[in-house]
């Protein structure tokens, strides 16, 4: 089959990749429909973390073709949604709603690469969700949305308690971020803040339901939502991007007792406990366990109440995949959706 | 009055100050029953925290002697405890619970100054709960406990979400870790692992409700903590230290979707965000909101359910005050109460 690998930072190719084989009585093998590029997937293609002959891809969409003699709830024939981890979906930790903590967690990247033809998912009857039938060709970007950036953006939203009544800041206008903007509006905030000095971004934000935008960043930022907040800051923040500056954004942002999800993966980034301490704010985040979501997500993507698929602005063939990390690479584009 | 005034770190005198008045009309004065020393005065005292002819204390509970005219609520004559944070538990912050954090809050301490004879009271509608009627001498001790480490104690417990089939741990033996332990046996913690390694402070962890001690600190402790917890971590974590040591203790010892409640005052600690984001914890923290728990804490102590006044091991009249901040110093005693 045909594949993404990194040979290394900067370089992606589309090579002949051995057939994946069931592996473990519990693995099934899909027939990717399509996979994208995420935003994580440019750490390694700029050199920030190591890559080498790396297969890429953790976010996917397909058909069942075969299944181990273990899996009892997914079959061949349906058409599944899975998430970046595998996860058993039964230990303590998937039963509280920690799936990409599963204590049997496999971590798709840099295991499987579902920038693929075919995929091995381990762990199939937990980590696969099938679809109520086989989707109209129009959903299936929404339907791999769910496989990562909207079940982020989610996680970000359900972490910072995004609800009814509420003010909800996003830092961050990358696929998460619009996302979780997307997610602050189903899950009923009252006003929704994005924070964009881009035009398409602050549009695309404000279809998915931003109210308010900002174009500041950091003090003047912050200065900014305490202006829009009564002087209070606000109740929910997600902080989708992970640097320094964008954290400190995020929890200046919200008032004493409120909440900030995080879900941008960090990198060196240091929190000054003293000032956390009398900000008297929730913080909670980490890789989301986008399988807690996943049955709800599909749901509302099958009943077209939410269009997460728009998130995706270019569409390339699999074999075109380095033109896809480039265009991210140079912010031409927000999220490519590679067809298989 | 006499009051005590630290003239410098470790210089504490009990001196003539001026008897206080009513301010604004929203003060009450009260005549102190009992005051104490809180573990927070020793940063001062040990010159880490500077102090120049400083007023001390923030505890206290007395009998209400004057009302300004706008006070509507608190009456001359009542038994009040208050906490170390005045508020007007109106505004939208205190509605939400974060009374430490009001939009006009005053800090007790270093504003008024409790471990004296009067203290003037801000706010006192909002900052002051009566007790049913007027306490028998033997409750007075428990009363003073809610005042500070009580409802520290407790919204540590409460931040870490501690309750039925949980296992709770609390880092720290001090007298707000040991409120913690208490707190979490009330709100129903199934187990509750008290991390200490002094056999005096073990003794009232477990009289407090503490079913397992861990002696071991750092990485040894954590070890301890996830061999006790199926190799999981716990459920809920309470932080009553403040160092950098007690801060990544509390948070490893923590499950992935655990809540670390930390209400140790830190100083100088920083929280590296990438360990923090794959941990999956919930962090939730800061000065208690004492407010929201009095009147809870109060009826829990006039019914004579809860016992926080043994917390206190040493009794002084307010005049030798400098005795007792030599016995918390030196470690001799958890908490020293001060009869006025």
């Amino acid at each position: 089959m045909r594949g993404v690998v990194m040979q290394a930072a900067g370089d992606v190719r589309v090579e002949e990749r051995e057939d994946p084989i069931l592996e473990e009585p519990t693995d099934a093998i899909i027939r990717l429909t399509a996979s994208c590029i995420c935003g994580s997937d440019l750490w390694p293609y700029r050199g920030i973390e190591a890559a080498e002959h790396q297969v890429m891809g953790h976010e996917y969409v397909g058909v069942v073709e075969q299944i181990g003699a273990e899996v009892e709830t997914i079959k061949v024939g349906d058409f599944v949604v899975g998430s970046f981890f595998a996860s058993d979906n039964t230990c303590e930790i998937c039963q509280a709603g920690y799936q990409s903590r599963c204590v049997h967690a496999v971590l798709m990247g840099a295991a499987i690469g579902t920038q693929s033809e075919l995929a091995r998912v381990p762990l199939a009857d937990g980590t696969l969700v099938a679809t109520p039938g086989q989707p109209d060709p129009e959903l299936v970007p929404s339907l791999l949305a769910a496989s990562d950036v909207l079940g982020t953006g989610w996680f970000g939203a359900v972490a910072a308690e995004a609800g009814p009544g509420k003010t909800a800041v996003v830092v961050g206008h990358g696929a998460v971020g619009l996302m979780a903007v997307l997610a602050a509006k189903q899950l009923g905030a009252e006003r929704i803040i994005a924070m964009s000095r881009h035009a398409d971004r602050q549009e695309l934000a404000r279809f998915y339901g931003a109210t308010d935008i900002v174009e500041e960043r950091g003090d003047d930022g912050v200065a900014n939502i305490k202006e829009l907040t009564g002087g209070l800051g606000a109740h929910s923040v997600v902080e989708a991007v992970g640097t320094q500056e964008s954290m400190m954004q995020a929890i200046r942002s919200a008032r004493p007792g409120g909440h900030v999800g995080y879900v941008g993966v960090t990198h060196d980034v240091t929190l000054p406990a003293d000032e956390l301490f009398f900000s008297g704010v929730h913080l909670h985040g980490g890789p989301a366990p986008v399988r807690r979501f996943l049955p709800e997500l599909i749901q509302l993507i099958w009943e077209r109440k939410i269009d997460p698929g728009k998130v995706f602005d270019l569409t390339l063939p699999l074999d075109r995949a380095a033109e896809g990390y480039k265009a991210m690479d140079e912010r031409r584009a927000v999220k490519v959706l590679l067809t298989v």
